[in-house]
């Protein structure tokens, strides 16, 4: 189908910039296949206290089928850079490598590696586009949810939260994986139905005001959609919102017994004190199993702001700002080379930099609370605390960490894991006093060496 | 492939608000199939001056090709909300309305439709969400884009600007789709492979800091490189970009009449000064066709400083701020049922009303100058000035200006376009001063009239 242009897995090697290519194919030439490093992290946050890893399934499925099709072949050697010995290699190009990452769901900080690519160079380098796309989108997502969620459950109710946003995210691709992250950091469902069908996630949704237009009058779209859907939830803000929920008054004395719907929905206007009015009113009417839900440019502050204002509020409909990440379109993420042929590497320019050779992450407690992570060499075992990252990929292939699970698994390492952060953490200001994230003395001394290495040989050079 | 599961053709209609799939049973259920009208439109401006209509393509594409499959229909079947009959119903469902829509590439302002459908509600209906979705992004990267391209351009200089952003673009999708948004508002190229294959777009890469970092010097790195691709960038700056540089004229010396590169790429630091350090040291060498390129966190601001502080740069690679539209990333769209059963129709909510029956927008010259836009009703012959919506698809069919064109022909539309815009919408800052968009008289009346009828059909159903 045409419409299917915009990503396919035909072309998926294709997937990435340019110079991955042109790079791949000079690292070919010169032999260069030694094994390689690369660190995928962010490196600074902005209006977050933490982040939620996610997107790794994404990424060890691109990895596990990464191959050159005809197609993809046939389009490079059009663009007379690539010469034919080379097209032939890529035939049978595949990953080979191994993969260290954090668990899907897991708090992050600064500097810390959500993945770790070890594979020959032109393999690893290949899969930076992809990653860096996959891995940093859905971390951003899950990382704005998951504060969206927190402040729908604030005061301990279990009030809902669904993601909307499907019409304003950016494309197609982002609203599935918005989808799934909202979903890992603890959303309860989605409006999405393709996401519902290839995620099996719970797919939401109520009317829109088109529906109530269309017909003579609000009472008979109200009277018909409650008739088909007897549990639906009904959107009272079309012309009037009190006039809406007032029918929606008449419609249970109507029905009477058979009267089931689950909600009302307000979109537009003072939410807070239109929630309030709309609860008396429902409430005198014996209305009270009735619940609220509203929407309508929602995001963390302003479901934080509804409910100091002790809005009678069930659930929340949140959608663009949470599904692009509004306050905060893109993480500073990158995919750094840190060790080439057994040597750590590293760029010294000083707002770029980047820790050398391979890691391991000890995130230490006191008293269940997380309170410290140590950023240390692989060789990690002399730290007490809890190893954040796992080998999910070894030669190419997935390990038994890394093996597809249930996206519920994810949303519970999430929740249990979120659980164990500093209440400061998870509060909605960012907290001037984050969270300590310390290198240990193994990673220090890696550090000074490779600077001063580097250094050696640039004076070296520079003669 | 497993990766594919993001969005996929087979499952395509399911890629909807679940809402419009309830209101679609609902629709079926109580026989209501007349013609509705739905525009889709920006209700405001923020930090632009006009945005430019794009992604009609794909809408187009969707709308030929929205179908149930199996697959689809066994997952609905599974939800427990749809009755057999009606997803007999579904099988053979198919778009069947009209639609009209301004061009690619054309300027519009709020409350304009960008695109209007007329088809039976339900099909109108169901087609929201992808519509919203597709245009939305689309039209938001082109009109950030076209900033970017106009301020590159600034000085009546045809710097080149590549569009390196789609690491951090949300998913797939959006990368694909900014990278044609992009190149449709006067981008020259992409990195991103993909696209380049999808849409015969050109491509474009120089190289990481990591090809640098994997030799044992960086001057080993350019050797190879230039060796391989005789005419590339140089990246100069992963140890000191100065340094860097000096290697470049090191090689320039080494290789003699054999020295082709084309530019060197700055991507850290004080880039204005480093450029113009490193163009007087190309300079002092003779290396006057040396191009400089620049990145690293760039917007249509940034490079505006850059070129006010005279820096002397040939190219932008511009990324993750355009690739995101990061100032503002979603516009306020709607679409909006404006008419059904022959009678135009509207939402009253103050904040969220739309402009009721169908359009056409015509906009108004003076010496070749727009100077003012005309929201008029369909009928809109009396009004002197160029009509911008056009029948792109009729019963389900393209019309002739609905068919596929060449992106280039969308790129020549777009400059021609926004060549006609008042000087002060070009200009960076947002103006106050705006653009002119006016009510036609017959609009106003259908508005009034409109409005008293909804209210007085209220009271009636009030008493």
């Amino acid at each position: 189908m045409a419409f299917d242009d915009h990503f396919r897995s035909e072309t998926a090697a294709l997937y990435t910039d340019l110079y991955q290519l042109t790079m791949l194919q000079a690292y070919w030439r010169e032999g260069m296949d030694e094994t390689a490093v690369f660190d995928l992290f962010v490196r600074r946050l902005k209006d977050r206290n933490y982040l939620l890893a996610c997107g790794l399934e994404q990424a060890l499925e691109y990895l596990e089928e990464l191959s050159f099709s005809e197609e993809a072949l046939t389009y490079l050697e059009a663009q007379d850079q690539f010469s034919d010995d080379f097209l032939a290699w890529l035939e049978d190009f595949e990953f080979t490598g191994d993969v260290y990452a954090v668990p899907e769901g897991t708090p992050v900080f600064p500097d810390e590696p959500l993945v770790e690519v070890v594979a020959p160079i032109g393999e690893a380098q290949l899969a930076e586009t992809f990653l860096l796309n996959q891995i940093t989108f859905q971390t951003m997502i899950a990382s704005k949810a998951v504060r969206v969620v927190e402040a729908a459950r604030s005061g301990g109710r279990d009030r809902l939260v669904a993601d909307f946003g499907m019409r304003r995210m950016h494309g197609t691709d982002a609203s599935m994986k918005a989808a799934r992250a909202a979903y890992i950091a603890g959303v309860d469902a989605t409006s999405n139905v393709a996401a519902g069908q290839a995620y099996d996630l719970p797919i939401t949704g109520t009317m829109a005001h088109s529906y109530i237009e269309a017909h003579d009058s609000e009472m008979d779209a109200f009277r018909e959609f409650a008739e088909l859907y007897p549990e639906t939830i009904l959107l009272v803000d079309t012309y009037d919102t009190i006039s809406g929920v007032q029918k929606v008054i008449d419609l249970a004395e109507e029905k009477g017994d058979d009267f089931q719907v689950r909600g009302i929905r307000l979109d537009s206007g003072d939410l807070a004190e239109l929630a309030k009015e709309s609860r008396r009113l429902l409430d005198q009417a014996g209305l009270t199993d009735v619940m609220i839900f509203v929407s309508s440019g929602l995001d963390e502050y302003k479901i934080r702001d509804l409910l100091d204002r002790e809005a009678p509020i069930d659930g929340f409909g949140v959608g663009t700002k949470m599904g692009t990440s509004a306050d905060q379109p893109a993480l500073d993420s990158a995919y750094k080379l840190c060790g080439y042929a057994g040597t750590p590497r590293m760029k010294l320019s000083s707002e770029k930099s980047n820790l050398p050779g391979r890691k391991q992450v000890i995130r230490q407690y006191e008293n269940g609370t997380a309170v410290r992570d140590v950023i240390a060499t692989e060789e990690a075992d002399r730290h007490t605390g809890a190893p954040l990252l796992e080998r999910v990929m070894a030669e190419g292939e997935r390990t038994d960490a890394g093996s597809p699970r249930a996206l519920d698994a994810h949303r519970e390492h999430a929740a249990a894991r979120v659980a164990e952060l500093p209440d400061r953490l998870r509060a909605l200001p960012s907290t001037a006093e984050g969270y300590e994230v310390v290198l240990s003395d193994a990673m220090e001394r890696r550090l000074d060496e490779t600077r001063t290495a580097l250094r050696d040989e640039m004076a070296v050079e520079a003669r």
